[in-house]
């Protein structure tokens, strides 16, 4: 194929790329970067399309297999562009670059577009601050088989690097959405969803609570939790038992044990009835 | 009290601060930095004294109420150095320093004197790489009562600052050691633990294993797992069953869900016999 090849870190079109760390060029752009072989695998097995992909092959682990994917990149339509190593290790946002980084549209569907089946089962997150921990969330949903997780009142967006890069491009593959707090809520019951709100203030333990129905698992911001009005509406407040001396588990931890007590009761449910 | 004031950016006790973000010199010295005010708080009620306590009022949130933490560590008998806003920027490692920092002994116990109670449960991390999942492990592990966190093969130190800052100060509370595989395992057993190893390649749910004797609950390495050898001398490998497209859980998560099935069914345990 004939292709771009760029070698000087302060080409113009690197500096673009760059620029698409900063929150606000995603957001008026609609794109972000995907870095990493195994991340863009994952989004493209997804059904992702790039729009642009950088590689660099003196920096890929296996460049014989890993060229092959570029070429097939290529065919489906995606431009590609070869870079120097200089110039990958100026764009690339990790710390090893792997020789993938790929322009994406950011993907992010409007909260009635959630695709829900009969029994809902949604992970929403207030006001989760670090994207690390949304990252995560995101591997745990990919993992549980949670329907979409949905972020109220976000504070960071979906296109975050750091984010994507934390969720193993899972944010390409799980349906994610974004909303406000009271319109969320109202939108949950009038799918008769049921609000199980994740808090230290109540004595119901996590695992004393059915989730076999229609089923929205709900975590708050780092510091502080969900908020008083979420905790009003929820249908049920479930806490994790804790005996220690810092009594906080991580907010991915919280969602990860909630999640699976769903999937482990779901699960049980549909091999029911057992003798 | 009359005390330091450092407020030059460029003085050498400033230098042998920064200069403790380096392993080397962090082993070289049996010593640590522990910033933010919560960290310090939670190590101080395990038990814990600084050897130096770096402050800066003006980073306080609440300068009256912890400018009477800063007191009573004095009056330990720890010295408290107050830095002046640039200096204290320089030395911090954490964005939006909160204006506590000190130097404090690593604290690493022999895996002999792991303190073990009649039904030991443990949490084994084998090669894990990134510090902030060894952070998140000893939260979960102080949340979920584990007796000991042992990182064999390790990467990390557990001195590192990352470390130190994602466990939220656990890890100067929860034990912690370090040890090889071959001598570990040996440990375990002749203790009488069962060894239960998380791995994708067993059909054994997490769900299905009993545990509620004497138990060390074992992850790997974030992206090959625990080693082959560890597997073969595992008594149980256990499984976390995952539906997804990604189907990599973080190793963070994977051992939550793991000792939290463990905290159900030895609560339920100390609660028998039921109906």
């Amino acid at each position: 194929m004939s292709e771009l090849v760029i070698t000087s870190p302060s080409n113009p079109r690197l500096r673009a790329l760059t620029a698409l760390r900063r929150r606000r060029t995603r957001e008026e752009t609609g794109t972000t970067l995907l870095e990493g072989y195994e991340e863009l695998s994952l989004a493209l097995s997804a059904g992702l399309r790039p729009i642009t992909l950088y590689y660099c092959p003196e920096l890929m682990l296996d460049p014989t297999a890993q060229l092959a994917v570029v070429d097939d990149v290529a065919a489906s339509g995606t431009e590609t562009i070869r870079l120097g190593r200089a110039a990958f290790e100026k764009v690339a946002y990790r710390e090893g670059p792997d020789g993938f980084l790929a322009v994406v549209r950011t993907r992010q569907i409007e909260c009635d577009a959630v695709p829900l089946g009969e029994q809902p089962f949604l992970l929403v997150c207030q006001g989760v601050e670090k994207p690390g921990n949304l990252g995560a969330m995101l591997r745990t949903a990919d993992a549980a088989g949670v329907d979409a997780v949905l972020a109220i009142d976000p504070v960071t967006d979906w296109g975050n690097p750091n984010l994507v890069r934390a969720s193993k491009g899972t944010v390409f593959s799980v349906p994610v959405a974004s909303g406000a707090t009271t319109d969320s809520l109202a939108r949950m019951k009038a799918r008769g969803v049921t609000v199980v709100a994740a808090t230290p203030d109540t004595d119901v333990e996590y695992t004393d609570v059915d989730y076999t129905g229609p089923v929205a698992i709900c975590v708050g911001a780092e510091k502080d939790g969900l908020t008083d009005e979420f905790l009003e509406a929820a249908d049920v407040r479930v806490r994790i038992p804790m005996s220690g001396k810092a009594n906080s588990l991580n907010v991915a931890t919280s969602a990860a044990l909630i999640i699976y007590e769903a999937v482990r009761q779901r699960r049980a449910a549909r091999a029911a009835p057992r003798p």
